[in-house]
């Protein structure tokens, strides 16, 4: 067994008179006497689950060293390379297997009647907007007749952020990657307000991804192409340390890469592009989804590693969460979680809250997200306030984690690496799942983004990962 | 006498054992057995110097209601208002008294014989710049001979960084603020490399003045007219969030206000529009004379007010460091101090070093520069490497301040505001004074920038200032 259970003790007093593991009665009988204490927080592994026990025995046992041996080979392909931005166009032009009247999908694979309201309403946008039907209604008789094909963006090398659904008009990030065996792509982010990515489909919903598709995607395809490969992750990692989680907040890591454009957008020609500079200018979550296709082409380096534990995939359709280990294809899933931590806008409230959607949470898998949380202001807000209790969030993730990246270092604790490489054991042995930083979208009603707050990952899915990997090493 | 001496404990043991006051012989002692401590850091107040304990004693003592009151309106004046940059214009245009062949610089007035080399150096660029020389050996001798009048900005309600030389053709941020008597001013920055600000005069430095006056200016002032008035320090506070201490670091607050003019400058029809993006993107001060031109708005408010001891001036013009206290016009002076915590260029050091120059302490005079350190990763590189080391540069102004900033806060500090409003009573009676966050410059060889570092503001012009408050106050 890992000696992941007494990394619990962050700072262990050096004049500790008593130690106590486990249960906390005697503890508190020490503490209520003013004794001084260290408390080692032991579970039961796998919360005492035989079988899960037997499997954890054997992949911390037998299997440990060819196991840690593919995870560290997982941690240098997570932490070490620099994604570029090389491009940007329409997804039809460049994503592979994106063909006809098709829209890919956040999460697992997932049938349309079983659908959550956000992402339908956001699917039929795009078949609106794509001019595969003139209207809503037009749009869902063809979704619910299977004449547009839906699949899973991940297994078109793409990720896509809440319920986005995405079809070939729109454009795409195109980031390269020195040794990913495939370009990865993201949609431009469709901005604020009346948008399907957080679940709307009213006319100015569908104005925007024509907007999207006519001129953000041809101004930006010129600029990049002016300036030049954009190194994603070192800008992040600039972002990191200006508190940016560059998940659930951006607004760094989006202010360094437009200025980094603002000779190539200025020197657009484009005739919409004072109306496409307002919608960047406006847009706090522009880079999100630049760090996505970049931490997408990393965990694609990564899934091809044999036999190792880390997770590399980890995606939500708004009804079920799913993750993948490397080296395997197969997912692993559960139902998809409420999200927890919250802070709502007036009048909503958990009962007005879809679930936990969307492809962001790759961002999770490279050091970034809830794992940089303890760097950032902004996410405090969602988790008690202080910068302590935004440190805990990435303490604890670091819990269960295989390493530290060496690329986003948090200045406010003595510059140490943010946690990277979610090893599926350590999940189970201690019974903590990665938390997500995310937003909240109405659960039916369409009328979009409700809150933001902190999602808490399924325990399913992981415990079935576990089971596989078991099986996969020949217990 | 205050009870500033006490707050140097900022976190005094729940169990101390022992409590120390003053020389620290028997504190030692006490330690060296292991035995908790309490040191409380006593020094005899004004180093003993009869005269100013005497002051002390009366600013302390029968003026101190007086001296409080007039300090609370002082800070509230420093505090609370929002002034917006309004428009960009030729200095020639809008400053007040700059008619004919002038040049404003940094500090107290100054002859020019007494001008130190990269300010000499600046004053020629300018001279050639404007037109009123062919070469930098005319320049010189039109500035030997008075034929160009000197006076410094400070007294045209202006204030410029480094070495500047503002001449009339110069594009400056028009600053107003609804309380404040007359608007203020600050140049565009002249940005990195071959520029006068740094002390440099070849011919590319005296280019990119006219490029500012050609191109820069009226490209920002057709932006600023498109966007509206800006809210600079409501910027500068998202900034200070960001890692930002606004003076020596100004990273994020400048890509906010990039991020903010983004679509006027898109919509630019300014032939060297791109040329213009091009030298603000890769300009990482381009907030910093805002900034300036802001705070030197929030002081001529407070400067108005009569009968405190807060400083409202602090300037260095490179020879002399100088001090200005609210209510009046006085300035009090000494050498300009040596840059002291520094990180230098290669083959560069204190012994290739000018001395401390330039308008920009007002920045710390509003709770930013050195006030803000305990934020910026940044500043923590040059005292010491760790955000406990730049914690403490805050943490030491805050014992000679009246007060605590309501806009500027830090995050890793509970979100506590900067120190705001520096004492000349504290300051005397704990030979402390305020450090200021700065660029290097070559002391005689024309080279630019050489390094940066922080400044320890000298101790004399605040006993002048105390004694002359001494003796305002009716002793």
């Amino acid at each position: 067994m890992s000696d992941a259970g007494t990394q619990r003790i962050p700072d262990l007093p050096s004049h500790a008179a008593v130690v106590n593991v486990g249960l906390s009665l005697f503890a508190d009988a020490v503490a209520a006497q003013g004794h001084p204490l260290a408390v080692v927080d032991w579970r039961i592994p796998a919360g005492g689950d035989a079988r899960l026990v037997a499997a954890l025995g054997r992949l911390y046992g037998r299997s440990a060293a060819a196991i840690d041996r593919a995870n560290a080979e997982v941690v240098r392909r997570l932490d070490q390379p620099s994604p570029q931005i090389v491009s940007v166009a329409a997804a039809g032009a460049v994503v592979p297997g994106l063909e006809g009247r098709m829209l890919l999908h956040p999460g697992p694979v997932i049938a349309y009647e079983q659908v959550c309201d956000p992402l339908r309403r956001s699917m039929r946008a795009a078949v609106v907007a794509e001019g595969w039907a003139a209207d809503s209604a037009a749009a869902e008789a063809a979704l619910a007749s299977g004449a547009i094909r839906l699949d899973s963006a991940n297994l078109h090398d793409t990720v896509v952020p809440m319920v986005t659904a995405l079809g070939p008009s729109q454009p795409v990030w195109v980031v390269e990657h020195p040794r990913a065996p495939r370009r990865t792509f993201a949609p431009i982010n469709q901005g604020p307000g009346e948008t399907p990515w957080f679940g709307r489909d009213t006319q100015g919903a569908i104005g925007r991804l024509r907007l999207l598709a006519g001129a953000v995607g041809p101004v930006l395809a010129a600029a990049v192409e002016a300036h030049g490969p954009i190194d994603v992750l070192g800008l992040a990692g600039q972002g990191v340390q200006m508190g940016d989680d560059v998940h659930i907040r951006t607004q760094a890591s989006t202010n360094l890469l437009i200025r980094s454009l603002l000779p190539q957008l200025v020197g657009s020609s484009h005739p919409a592009r004072v109306e496409v500079a307002r919608l960047i200018s406006a847009n706090h979550l522009f880079f999100l989804t630049a760090a996505m296709a970049a931490a997408r082409a990393l965990v694609g380096w990564a899934e091809e590693v044999e036999g190792a534990s880390i997770v590399t995939t980890m995606a939500r359709n708004g009804t079920e969460f799913g993750i993948r280990v490397a080296g395997s294809p197969d997912w692993h899933v559960a139902p998809a979680p409420p999200i927890g931590q919250a802070l709502y806008y007036p009048g909503q409230g958990p009962e007005t809250s879809a679930r936990d959607v969307g492809d962001s949470a790759v961002l999770e898998l490279v050091g970034l997200g809830g794992a940089a949380a303890g760097g950032s202001p902004s996410v405090a807000a969602f988790v008690g306030g202080t910068m302590a209790d935004a440190q805990a969030m990435t303490a604890e993730l670091d819990l269960i984690c295989a390493g530290r990246s060496s690329r986003f270092k948090l200045p406010n604790l003595d510059w140490r690496g943010t946690p990277l490489g979610i090893d599926v054991r350590k999940v189970i042995e201690l019974g903590i799942t990665p938390k997500v930083t995310t937003g909240i979208l109405h659960v039916s009603d369409g009328s979009g983004q409700v809150g933001a707050g902190v999602a808490t990952a399924p325990i399913g899915c992981f415990e079935e990962a576990l089971l596989a990997l078991d099986r996969a090493t020949g217990r």
